[in-house]
């Protein structure tokens, strides 16, 4: 992965990232990428917000995958502050190729590096070859995630 | 519950918010109510935080309740801002009396004032209870929780 650089994401890479959240089987229901605005507004926002890290990589000058990693500092746990990876998308051109994997490894070296003494993430029930990645990975299937949608525009 | 007031957190409450952490079944090996100095880091960090709400719900001048509500924005589903509770608690002279209901109703809906699209949370495998708690509240156990701890303190 030495030709692969992994750089916060600035706002040139929206359609690329855009692009990528939309090309996944639950995604293509939930964006819009021809409209960009509610992503850009959304950009600004996590741009300034110095706990939020929106991520690309990048390889051969073309972005290829993206994640999201947040800081949220906390009571529990004496007082620990945990990371959570959204947004995990690569590439199709790039899947089974190891990028994935290191992608994740960045992202909890990066936790570990902040402090963090946790790292989490909820993946869809139905996404059953990323519960398999990430338990590769280290992680631990100890929880069940509730969602409460709020709008019906998704 | 006209006579329980839910309001932002103040450091004279961290010995009772740690009190109700620690007097959980998972809590119990957690948390070191004995040393505040992590808890008074960590809450420091929380006041400071515009996208963390660390509250309290009060009965008759005692906190009987506790959870920290957090907003992630992000790009996904068009720009999305989603919320996240954490560290629920509710006293155990007040379990079955409907504060936990009204607590997370309290949630939902300040949720919904701030535009968040989705609200979620993870809860722990073993407590099964919780999750019918969540369910009845509209929640969808839709996604699979993953964890990967970074430090051996907890």
């Amino acid at each position: 992965m030495t030709d692969v650089v992994i750089r916060s994401a600035v706002a040139d890479d929206l359609p690329a990232i855009v692009a990528m959240l939309a090309d996944d089987p639950l995604g293509a229901t939930r964006e819009s990428p021809d409209d960009m605005t509610p992503y850009r507004t959304a950009y600004e926002r996590l741009r300034t917000d110095p706990d939020q890290f929106l991520m690309v990589a990048e390889r051969g000058g073309a972005v290829v995958g993206t994640l999201q990693l947040t800081f949220v500092p906390g009571l529990s746990r004496r007082g620990s502050t945990r990371s959570i990876i959204e947004g995990v998308r690569v590439a199709g051109s790039e899947r089974g190729r190891g990028l994935g994997q290191h992608f994740i490894e960045w992202a909890i070296e990066e936790s570990r590096r902040q402090g963090c003494s946790l790292v989490q993430l909820t993946s869809d029930a139905t996404r059953t070859d990323a519960h398999r990645f990430y338990e590769r990975l280290g992680f631990t299937a100890s929880h069940v995630g509730f969602k409460l949608q709020l709008t019906t525009s998704d």
